[in-house]
């Protein structure tokens, strides 16, 4: 597990609301964590945040570069321009144009490699010798599941008595710093991963306690990795209850629900505990974490 | 003014999140106050859960009623399932099917009457009678306008420095609550009110400090009274600063921007502080007052 002590070093107060459900003030209903309220639309605002911490003031000046081309960018572009400093992006000329138009919103660079997933880590490796830039892999970088347990921070200090918190897993970070921080903090809480059914890579990982990889086709465009990365999937082992796996079809009638009724956007990836919910696979209180709301909401309402 | 013991009295706690904008941390944007995310998705709520909790046991069993067709009937009937009573709702056949069916959704009676404004009253009155229900007038309750203090109590607890706070207007009940709370707890904030172009009434009953009735055409639904209330009006000249006017084209701009950028849904009338800032209106560090989320998204998603 991530010492809290690490975690709680990270944390700096970038709180979301906990809102209740259904609908009715009093006890009872189920929790809403709102992290597609964070400053960048989704909890990766909080590690975006902790990389740039960690940098020397020379350092942001040069530059600091990683690959994403979702959530994880628009958080390290933007926190980049609050911290004056200078991002860079690799991807690969095959992604979504509306995500490369995102990461330059946010006042990133883009910096194309070759249309082969193991060319982004080459190309960034490059960089940082061409432009003496600093290079982040935040898929297994200490720091990134270390600020990711501040969600697991923030909920032990925010909930009232559950059950459970569901959290959406695709390579496990979120999921790992959200247990580590639990399991030590409020032990009584059940911690549950959730799955898209299009992505079943965590879910029968967990089941077989054994790494394995599955072909990725869902909906859910921020849980896509094939497989969890080495570490969280390890801490996952140690402090995760079970992972649930929910429809595509759920999936996407929770994203329309949570805005329709509770009024709040959020992305198919960030609304897999909702339809956890729907599926009434859930046993006692909840706590659904929302990660993100980077979605189009025309995907979301009905034409 | 309104008492502030009276609002004191009356408040529930049923808080709603302040979150901060833009979108970086750290002090300097404005704030957003979140009564979209009530849950009856309006700041009504405080007011509806009030009036139920006024009656005694066997006046909730023998029902209550009011004539309203948008907000304030949906809260009405949430709360009366909440506290075991029969609501009942008065309305015009003319009423938008959509109307009609958020009420009964919400598990209350509709009651046609006439298709004329002043029938709402004659028919509330006779069912009064006919059935012994309670007959409440929301728009001229005590009760009513006290409890919507509660927003503004609350805004004085959780807010920062800030130089405004900006409520949107109609019959001015929100805005006079507020103020009433603000000036008393809070009074160097200034508190504007805010009508869209297409019901200026409140503007120019404020300006000329006298109420007038103008036309209304306007997109948000919320705010559509012709001229503001008498009780309200009168706070409204104790405790307001100013009332502001925006576009119609400022205010869907503005609740589109609202959905995308910090994942809020909310109805264009409660977007019109948002559409001050966009019309580069607002001095210093403001709040606005998001104060309702009964809207369909597709008005608001780019086709």
């Amino acid at each position: 597990m991530i010492a809290l002590e690490r975690i709680e070093q990270l944390y700096r107060s970038q709180g979301t609301p906990l809102i209740e459900t259904p609908v009715l003030p009093g006890p009872g209903g189920h929790l809403l964590k709102c992290e597609n309220l964070q400053w960048s639309g989704a909890y990766k605002a909080r590690a975006a945040w902790a990389l740039w911490e960690s940098l020397e003031p020379e350092q942001r000046k040069l530059g600091a570069a990683l690959s994403s081309s979702g959530n994880f960018a628009t958080a390290f572009c933007m926190a980049a321009a609050l911290w004056g400093g200078k991002a860079s992006v690799v991807m690969m000329p095959s992604t979504a144009g509306v995500k490369v138009a995102r990461v330059r919103e946010a006042g990133g660079r883009v910096v194309f490699c070759e249309n082969r997933y193991t060319a982004r880590f080459e190309r960034l490796a490059e960089l940082a010798r061409e432009e003496s830039l600093t290079a982040f892999d935040h898929r297994e970088h200490p720091l990134v599941l270390a600020a990711h347990g501040g969600v697991g921070l923030e909920l032990a200090r925010q909930l009232p008595e559950v059950d459970c918190v569901l959290v959406p897993v695709s390579t496990g970070g979120l999921l790992a710093g959200v247990a580590s921080a639990l399991k030590q903090l409020r032990p009584e809480i059940r911690v549950l991963g959730v799955s898209p059914s299009g992505n079943p890579a965590a879910a029968e990982s967990f089941a077989g306690r054994k790494l394995v990889a599955r072909p990725v086709d869902t909906a859910c465009d921020a849980l896509t990795a094939d497989s969890p990365g080495k570490l969280p999937f390890q801490i996952m082992l140690e402090a995760v209850d079970d992972i649930l796996v929910v429809s595509e079809g759920a999936v996407m009638a929770a994203a329309a629900q949570i805005l329709a009724r509770h009024k709040l956007l959020v992305e198919p990836g960030g609304a897999v505990g909702y339809a956890a919910f729907l599926e009434n696979q859930i046993q006692g209180r909840a706590c659904l974490l929302l990660s993100g709301g980077n979605v189009d909401p025309v995907r979301l309402v009905s034409k």
